[in-house]
């Protein structure tokens, strides 16, 4: 999508994740070996009272499921005939909360809604768009949420 | 370390990262397949004009280096015969900025320092430790930097 095609206010459901425990330990041992991460057993004795993904790793497969996401609407643009626009890199974002701990066989539900869209100063042919993402775990608990920028092309001419 | 053992403005080498090809395209193959990510063809022809890390990667390898530095210091307070606190979850962080791409062959030399120490109100007995953390590229560059939020426990009595 270009940059004009975005509406300010619209929400999107990107994808759902089941964190498995082998996945929460496989990434703890890559990035985040703490204990509370790496087994069920230390798990218990810590803050969360089981074994919790990093946080990092929800974050992560917020990334994964928003390029999935992405390339799912790209696809369904080019089969209706309408061009798609390219996304570019993000110059960070802000306001990041892990509310509650995502646990051993949880699955979240992500979703994107869009609270800004402006043409960029510092890149013609582009825009800005700043938007909302959070993730809901199976119990309705919102576990997580931030928001992101990330530079949009604009719609030729 | 206790919350009482940090000192507002200290600052601290934490560690340095090498962001070779074959990590940072086995990182976006699992959690950010974007082109510009995933090989360096595809990169020449994208914003970053090479391989470039993805941004989850350098926040992830943060972590790592993170956690080993709490290692190596808990390591020289017990055998100093000096008791060591422990570090709880992250509510979250703000601010965060890749300010220049991470490509492929940069090393990163990550820096972390306190900005404000205080006692938790949800938490008794633990302590809310905010940091500034960046990581510079091998040109003295700084590419990444946020701010950080971390329980840490208060030294007992």
């Amino acid at each position: 999508m270009y940059l004009e095609d975005y509406e300010v206010g619209a929400k999107a459901e990107i994808g759902s994740y089941l964190f498995t425990a082998d996945e929460i330990v496989r990434f703890a041992k890559r990035f985040d070996p703490q204990p509370f991460h790496l087994s069920e057993e230390a798990g218990l004795a810590g803050p969360f009272k089981g074994l919790a993904a990093s946080g990092w790793h929800t974050c992560a497969i917020w990334m994964k499921l928003m390029v999935a996401y992405q390339i799912r609407m790209a696809k369904e643009r080019m089969a209706a005939g309408l061009p798609v626009g390219r996304a570019g890199p993000s110059p960070g974002f802000t306001d990041l909360r892990w509310r509650v701990p995502v646990m051993a066989g949880d699955t979240l539900t992500y979703f994107a809604s869009v609270l800004e869209t402006r043409p960029s100063a510092s890149r013609p042919g582009w825009g800005l768009l700043t938007g909302l993402n959070s993730a809901v775990n199976q119990n309705g608990v919102e576990a997580f949420r931030f928001t992101s920028a990330v530079f949009v092309e604009r719609r030729p001419g």
